[in-house]
């Protein structure tokens, strides 16, 4: 194993940047070290004007196998028996999880193989999901010792508790098919094709107004979370921004030129 | 086309009032006038204690196209680039959609065609509805550069969060069928009938206990913005309520009484 | 009928308590009594550390038909024509609904037959349900002039709304296979077999650390209420001190072990 080997690639293509978790033989495990690289990424990608949208794929057959047990076992080592860098570990990972909904660019999960707990939080946290068929998800934390307390925060905010319960407290694998009826992905493709099927959507929300698809992903976000009427006039005022900036304003006179 | 016809009829059968939509060579797009009708036939539907059930269908091909662009074009002459109407006319539009679960009455959508936009918000808020198996459903405002923002917040109501956004993201048309699974609607109908069986539907609901419907609807969404224990102490209420009322004594009693 | 059959049978085998509704010839309807015990049952479980996951199956042909009519009929000849009853009565049953997800254990409904009113709210509030395929849902109150209104509050947390509201406008039987499309039930079982399905799911998870499922199941509850962030902040909290727990110590050596 290359020990020099960047834990995250990015590679940038028709402003489309292609993240990739570069730790195959560690089956992607979210170190700290990945997970710091994540942060400084997404906090790059936040900043770049460039890129309109990005795809978040795994290098080797899982996906990401969540934490990084071997590490965290190191830990214990400590006076405190690992305590604070535990709570500092899920902080950084929580952060890592909220900055996909917080980025201004759509964000696409290109799942193949195993996606386990913090690595089907990563999943659940991404804004769309395309899974080829032989994708597998599951939280199995409990198995361990572990509950996957983390994930089911992304987890629960897309499937329906029953169903993230299930998940929960068996450990059981949910194949790609259902993780769609379930809510977890949108699409479900051949085997060994989604990272160029989320690359093809990507390409597509890409030939939209950049601005547009910012405004509109922030919006989501924001309002999902109020009461109807608070929600209804956040998004109000979004969309009257929205109507007197120029990417409207030439989109909709192009689109009545069309109609003649 | 005829000048002063009505932008929206409304005709009343058994208690039923069948609001249409009557814009057929515009799409039913949602001029501030169609809306403006809008809001005023359902404030006095409020009112009306003879209709039980509202059903809201449309004329022409396409069930509706959203707003109005040319009009709204229209208003980028002014002043203000247009600034205080595009509010106004969000403002208006929101007021109509928030009067649908607002109505004392179950609103039920008869879907045939397109549904897009500000007309897949308006099925998206109404209680129940039922499409034709041709019938549509997409927020496309991004291919204009305008994000469905507004559309968004009955829509991310409705469906899963990544289900929301990938047609708020890609535009893409959302056949019937997948529209149930994901939500949207309740009933596919072969194509043509949808407006029957909407009423069929809203026969059934209307030969209950008006005053229970109004109850339970009003309830309905009173609780699902609550937390859990505040939620059940409000349903309490409302249960020990309706338990006095005349229309609960009088079906229990029958109800005993079948049973022998 | 024996009148000293207890209404609420309890045996427990391998660390999993089953309940059982013992009132087959009234269908199980919720009386004051019966949800009295069950209010004590699940208190008494709270205390309980022999017991891991609770099942709560039914005697006779009918899961549950919820409240006994019969009963709160009775109460109309009060002074106060029942009203202080009536609420003492809905109180006490929405805390027996939500003695369930606040219960430390996972409870599993084994569901045969049908689960309406109160009875489908039973199965609702439930962590995990499995139905036999003949088992049917609804919550029919609308038909005899009450509301499912504190139904409507655990199933309005299941569903997607218009599924909900369907449910409770129009009374309609849910089947067993739809039930599970719709969130309300995790599996659909061979007819007769739901309470070994239960009971063998039940054993899967009473193999897994108590400490850790207790855990997780309470930060389910807790965080699924919450904004975003603060969901995140309390389940690193829960997450850290899980890792501090022996059966994450021991879990997790274990794990890494059998990894070599």
């Amino acid at each position: 194993m290359d020990e020099t080997a960047p834990l995250l690639t990015r590679r940038d293509h028709d402003s489309i940047a292609t993240l990739t978790l570069n730790r195959p033989r560690a089956r992607n495990a979210l170190s700290a070290a990945l997970l710091t690289v994540l942060r400084e990424e997404f906090a790059r990608l936040a900043e770049d004007t460039t890129i309109r949208v990005v795809v978040l794929a795994a290098e080797g057959p899982a996906f990401c196998a969540g934490h990084d047990l071997k590490e965290m076992t190191s830990y214990r080592t400590e006076p405190d028996r690992g305590a604070a860098r535990f709570a500092a570990l899920f902080d950084l990972c929580s952060q890592v999880m909220m900055a996909i909904p917080a980025l201004p660019q759509p964000v696409i999960a290109a799942v193949e193989g195993v996606a386990t707990a913090a690595g089907c939080q990563l999943v659940a946290s991404c804004d769309l999901a395309v899974a080829g068929e032989e994708a597998r998800f599951a939280t199995p934390g409990v198995q361990i010792g572990l509950f996957c307390s983390t994930p089911m925060v992304a987890l629960s905010r897309n499937l329906s508790r029953k169903a993230a319960m299930a998940m929960l407290l068996t450990a059981e694998m949910v194949e790609a098919a259902e993780a769609k009826d379930l809510g977890l992905v949108n699409r479900v493709v051949p085997a060994g094709t989604a990272l160029a099927e989320a690359q093809a959507l990507a390409a597509g929300i890409a030939a939209r107004s950049s601005y547009t698809v910012r405004v509109g992903k922030r919006a989501f976000y924001e309002q999902v979370e109020m009461p109807l009427a608070e929600a209804y006039a956040h998004a109000g005022r979004v969309m009257t921004e929205n109507m007197l900036a120029r990417a409207a304003e030439e989109g909709i006179a192009a689109f009545l030129n069309r109609k003649g």
